[in-house]
């Protein structure tokens, strides 16, 4: 039998993130690839215990249908915990419960966008939401962005321009704190002129921060979110970063229409969402492990991070330059720009080191001598020996294309 | 802000059955209504062992991200199981995990179609199908049944007239086996038919098979999969009805190709599967608690339906009909046609029972004297008042519109 398949279906492809998880199973090989949390980041013993008294006392309702917004206590949590790290006055009606927030990516790309309409992202960008809104038609433009992020003057002019062409963004995609894949974070004053640049034009904006807890150092910048006050930001967060990434579980707090659209489509593709990782993730919050929990991560990774820049200086020197993030889990590595890094990747994972390599990112044109490296799935020693093997590679690729 | 959302955005509407879950906690309600496994159904002592001993044991592996195609011993222990209870030689590279298996619904029809592309189905058919396929804009041709199942006379005529109009149906979408919602199974002489058909036109079929576990009578029918000779046949499962709906698993046994497009959408909306829950319908299904589980829901299903039946017979005797299923979680109940079950409802909720309307399940033209009783959630002394209280407010119905 020869399948026949819907032309978005023939436009998908097989991320190249995805597929170096092949590799990892690779004996010594050193992955700065994925995005995965540290094994030892999971509070383990925690999730056993509230498993057992949550399956003693209520097992019956949690293995039943939850309902389609989701688990109340955990939306009531939610709430709460929004107030508490963001300064967001939330809304439990208005929390849709996603598995994972990859799910709300991809929905709400359908919601807003027909095949063929064009949003606006940053350049690069996460490459699981490409793959989420390619799933759906929409077209990505990317605007450029520098050590404070998006490069908010450019993203005015790209807004006037398709609003002068007639055909307006669906939405404006942004990652503003500890962005993946670069780790910058966008500055408070672009943030307001990206709340200006929206509210003027009423355009809507999806702020991703699923890294906010991951701040090893600076200060906290006020979300999109926290300053929205015509309910134009659309907020995502996940519990892959602050508790388990296996639970799947995302939410998003917007407003109203764009939520009950959202459940809408969850009923159409998923029904529910696993009603006893919710109450996992509720009890975890209720129980105050995050606030536990967390300042032991944050310690790990500030020290697996300083490690890595540390390494880079060591390594690379004035060979090339990195950023250097104050939170989240990736930094971004530019290269001698005659090194093409895809070309690049197999000599790596000969030589036993993972990355993803910078085109993978970029929704449309793509820089080539990039990659984004992931700080906090490896040990410390991992980190030095893989910065150095990085290097190697990098000199050898070089001898060979200069 | 005025949100303007995709034209498939605007089409998706509440679900009925979902509304009704919102009436489920009145107290003194009887419902007929979700598609529901019975609570004392759920081993919840043999998950909260499970999962005890699977944390301990590997905690920090089941609290990561998963693969996409999903955790390798569970597709292992899914094959022995298709052979075991089906017949079944599947492979566990070709089966894919989904959250539930509306999920694998709603991916199916984006990936086969695109909007406008019309298929065929059962009518009536499950209406957690038509919201997913109404999703992604495919049109659903409906096919009536007879106590045998779907016309494949009639089937064949659709076919014929489709395929020399130019355009061929996408695939047809079947649930042989204790349908939802009218409880029949097709019998085996028209599943040879269907099999001829879409071997001779080369039409890929979608089987779904919730329910064939729960069988309280009769002998069990070959699946359409177990007989499928040419990779045509697309096969659906899920754990909801054989451990947990709550856990959010179901899969798809399927022709390579599909299951790879169905790899590749996963990425983009989910990225993978609840690890946890992943493991332990693993564990469930190695320790062999299915086997040991199963036969007590089996009994406690067959009592139930008996009393269903049963209560039918003396409340409604000739003045209404309804299909007398050999297994599954429904029956379906035609009254006077001068009733329409959807008007109806206002007075059966105010006298506490609740059903489904015939009329959610057609995914064209709707006949409207019919409703879908499900008897698996209810207690069986629920189920004798439940029924007693729909023929009063059927009488009260008839007196009105007669």
């Amino acid at each position: 039998m020869q399948f026949k398949f819907s032309s978005l279906a023939e436009a998908l492809k097989p991320s190249e993130i995805r597929e170096l998880l092949k590799y990892v199973s690779v004996p010594g090989l050193i992955s700065f690839g994925g995005g995965m949390p540290h094994p030892s980041s999971f509070p383990v013993d925690d999730i056993a215990n509230i498993t057992a008294a949550l399956l003693k006392e209520k097992g019956k309702q949690l293995l039943q249908y939850g309902s389609t917004p989701g688990y109340e206590e955990l939306r009531i949590q939610l709430v709460n915990m929004l107030k508490k790290t963001e300064n967001i006055s939330a809304n439990k009606d208005l929390i849709a419960l996603t598995p994972g927030s990859q799910s709300a990516l991809y929905s709400l790309s359908k919601i807003l966008s027909s095949p063929g309409d064009e949003v606006i992202c940053e350049a690069p960008t996460y490459l699981g939401t490409i793959s989420a809104f390619r799933a759906n038609g929409t077209v990505m433009r990317g605007i450029p962005m520098d050590e404070n992020g998006i490069k908010t003057e450019m993203l005015e002019d790209k807004i006037k321009s398709m609003v002068s062409s007639g055909k307006p963004p669906k939405f404006i995609y942004l990652i503003p704190t500890f962005q993946n894949p670069s780790g910058i974070s966008l500055s408070l004053d672009r943030r307001k002129h990206v709340l200006e640049l929206v509210s003027k034009y009423q355009i809507p904006v999806i702020e991703d921060n699923p890294y906010a807890e991951l701040r090893y150092s600076g200060k906290r910048i006020a979300s999109l979110k926290s300053m929205d006050t015509e309910g134009l930001v659309i907020y995502l967060g996940t519990f892959s970063k602050i508790l388990s990434p296996g639970l799947r579980l995302g939410f998003t707090f917007g407003p109203e229409p764009v939520i009950s659209k959202m459940n809408l489509l969850k009923q159409a593709t998923n029904l529910a969402t696993n009603t006893l990782a919710e109450a996992i993730a509720a009890e975890y919050l209720k129980r105050g492990l995050m606030d536990k929990n967390m300042p032991k991560v944050i310690s790990m990774y500030r020290e697996k991070r300083d490690t890595m820049l540390n390494s880079l200086q060591e390594n690379f020197g004035d060979e090339a330059s990195w950023s250097h993030p104050d939170g989240g889990m990736f930094l971004w590595l530019s290269l001698n720009g005659k090194i093409n890094t895809t070309t690049m990747l197999k000599r790596a994972l000969e030589n036993k080191i993972a990355y993803v390599s910078g085109s993978a990112f970029y929704p449309e044109k793509a820089e080539t001598n990039n990659m984004r490296l992931n700080f906090t799935y490896s040990d410390n020693n991992q980190i030095v020996d893989g910065i150095g093997r990085l290097a190697s590679v990098a000199k050898e690729e070089l001898s060979v294309v200069a």
